[in-house]
């Protein structure tokens, strides 16, 4: 641990941005031209034992420098901290951040504001694993019930989960909590690909992605649809020729459709066997969500990558509009409420399939997946994490998948860490990479 | 209408606030502290007629400048666009605005991002309703009903409201709209008064204002309640006996409660009559609201000025979990989609009664309660705009109060524009204000 006096004595922010628009990696029918982004912070100590806690809001390109202003006004709430006190109890931060008198009128708890209190508290767990010597998961795994219950805010959630309900499913997921993770380390967790699935891919690449797929050892693929039916269904036949009838197929609508459309379009689908039609709507439609699965079963209903906290979470489950909840790591407040929803999940009995892709969110949100494997649910069963193989060169611990499953990540912390030279080269506008691409381009130049 | 020629040239910025937290003026349960305050903007054309359209996103303070980093986000969308066509139909920005495939992962339609495209589209209808000569409720009450549909974003909410069902309920709303727009002028739109109830006061002066309320004509006041059980119960007595069993008394809880305690809480203030419960939980808990809305009754049950966006009001109304819709008219995006909202209001028969206050609120939604009066439902029963005496000294074209009523606005535009000298004064942190404020208090600088 942190000698007792210790003090964050920076919050340093980047805005960093990856030009993935050019290769249409991760174009869907909402987001056809991301350029993958990080609204990046180190938090650094004068600990002396060179420890420093990273994390980032995930965006997409623009208004990347909206999320880092964002990071910046939570800044007084975490200079001059004690690293020891942090480290014990980030729970303590996380309740700060969220009940700031006047930040919080700029959310509650939703979009920017939300998701830059995400970051900053998920760059304190970062530096309070890697002070305990821990990868995430484990951390998590080992701690006491009643402290990860005293991390968890009930607010909001109290009528769907008591703290007392929370210490009883944490006690229960402790039990056999060795094996598992002998089960862990030996295989690892399974995951789901979706790199063959982009709007943007031909046929030809498709069919090619798919078959790798098959190859690499996943069960479950995903593909994009939503822009054009007569498309959709080709792109799905294409892919159930190529991956034949034994393998899970999701498709993922990303928010194009009303109730409605849903409905018809994933119905239109039905032949070729879709396991989970994920986004088909808003992800604030709780309502729209329970119609659409009422109406299309037996295919699951799968959201979350854009819910935006815990409270529309505990709805969409006390309505039973969702088959599979797809928490992400950096959309919400961090690893606190990413306990709350977790919980939540375990309660309703509903699994989780984690959102991950863009830049580092596959690192993060493997930690939840593998806590929640080893001291919670017990279970991987009908579980998956996404997985898309983009800019994980980048980072310091990157994820490593074998025959379809996420490895154990071994080295201590959040696996959030980018490597200081992806940050120089990538930061916008200033990075060597942006500056030579807007120099080449000044007619373009984003204001 | 301006030059065919015209163009946008300029949109400019300005983070302004004002110090009103010292005098605990606007001080709840949740928000003990507000500065309140606008992130401002200003569209300049060379149309060479001298308007220009001003529009803003409300905070209460901190995070005012994250908000302005939003707002200027969106200039790239604005800067350059033909003047006449902006005014011939702001709802092709709305979608713009809304639809851009990078900056849409901040939301989507929520928080900090939302509030900034609301303030640059209320800017254009600024612009739209100067350059008709119109105010802006009239500018509304005029328009064709046809157009005034295609303003409207019916995704995310087709389910609960089409196209042809809004055509029908505008073309409706217009039968006898002259009468009612002498009416209109005659009397203005009621308000109700929240000035009595802050906080932050004393009994004495609790009494003195609930007393002047009265003596001013409102029928309706409103008290903030939810810090401390025993203080609520004593301020609903006092304020009950300084205004007699026959006036509208509201409660507001600003969001404190969980599902249990907001029915709990509000039961306990049950012998004192409130008219309506504010705010008791979460404004992203619809089903929490059904669930509140069911045990309290008779007691009202009214939220709105922090829900993000049409599709959580869709689904509020959907499951009847309202008495009472707080419109605000710079959270969501703007005019256009109040009109989807005031249009769901219409369609689920539950009446408006927006929210007001902070800076400029007031000044803004009038309008928008206005045209609902004149052009679609045609009604006041029931309806009443929230009204606090902060701040309007500020605005070129304030609100006038007469009687407890809002006196309908003659000036030409959507009365959002500030006084020149006090943006100057109030500018943070460079304003004259500001500047010798921090000057002399150098250990109190926000980061």
């Amino acid at each position: 641990m942190p000698a007792a006096a210790a003090r964050v004595i920076a919050v340093d922010t980047y805005d960093i941005r990856f030009p993935t628009s050019r290769s249409l990696d991760g174009s869907d029918a909402m987001n056809p031209d991301p350029d993958y982004s990080a609204a990046y912070l180190v938090l650094r100590t004068d600990a002396g034992d060179g420890l420093e806690g990273h994390g980032f809001s995930f965006t997409i390109g623009r208004g990347n420098e909206v999320q880092v202003a964002a990071i910046e006004a939570l800044r007084p709430h975490v200079l001059g901290r004690s690293v020891s006190e942090l480290c014990a109890d980030p729970g303590t931060l996380s309740r700060a951040l969220i009940g700031d008198s006047q930040l919080r009128w700029l959310g509650p708890e939703k979009g920017v504001m939300h998701m830059a209190i995400g970051a900053v508290v998920n760059a304190v767990w970062d530096l309070a694993a890697k002070a305990a010597g821990k990868p995430l998961w484990q951390f998590l795994a080992d701690a006491d019930p009643a402290w990860l219950v005293s991390q968890v805010d009930f607010r909001y959630i109290a009528d769907a989960l008591t703290p007392d309900e929370a210490l009883e499913l944490l006690t229960r997921g402790r039990a056999g909590r060795a094996a598992r993770e002998a089960v862990l380390r030996a295989e690892g967790y399974p995951a789901y690909t979706t790199s063959p699935g982009w709007l943007g891919y031909s046929d030809e690449k498709l069919t090619r992605l798919a078959q790798q797929a098959l190859a690499d050892g996943f069960t479950q693929i995903k593909l994009k649809v939503g822009a054009d039916l007569a498309d959709d269904i080709r792109r799905c036949r294409t892919a159930r020729a190529a991956v034949g009838p034994d393998i899970r197929m999701a498709v993922d609508a990303n928010q194009r459709w009303n109730v409605d459309e849903a409905i018809r379009w994933t119905r239109a689908l039905g032949e070729f066997d879709p396991y989970w039609i994920e986004e088909p709507t808003s992800p604030d439609d709780v309502l729209g969500h329970a119609a659409i699965r009422a109406a299309v079963a037996p295919v699951k209903v799968a959201t979350g990558e854009h819910v935006q906290n815990r409270v529309v979470f505990k709805q969409l489950l006390q309505a039973g509009a969702i088959d599979v909840l797809q928490l992400d790591a950096a959309r919400v407040g961090g690893v606190n409420e990413n306990l709350a929803i977790l919980l939540l999940a375990a309660r309703f009995g509903v699994p989780v399939c984690p959102h991950a892709g863009g830049v580092g969110l596959c690192e993060l949100v493997q930690h939840l997946s593998m806590f929640d494997f080893v001291a919670l649910t017990g279970t991987t069963e009908d579980r998956v994490i996404e997985y898309v193989d983009h800019l994980h060169e980048h980072f310091l611990d990157p994820v490593e998948i074998r025959r379809g499953h996420y490895r154990a990540p071994t080295g201590p912390g959040f696996s959030a860490q980018m490597r200081p030279e992806s940050i120089l080269q990538y930061s916008y506008p200033d990075g060597a990479f942006w500056a030579a691409d807007l120099r080449d381009q000044p007619q373009e130049i984003p204001a």
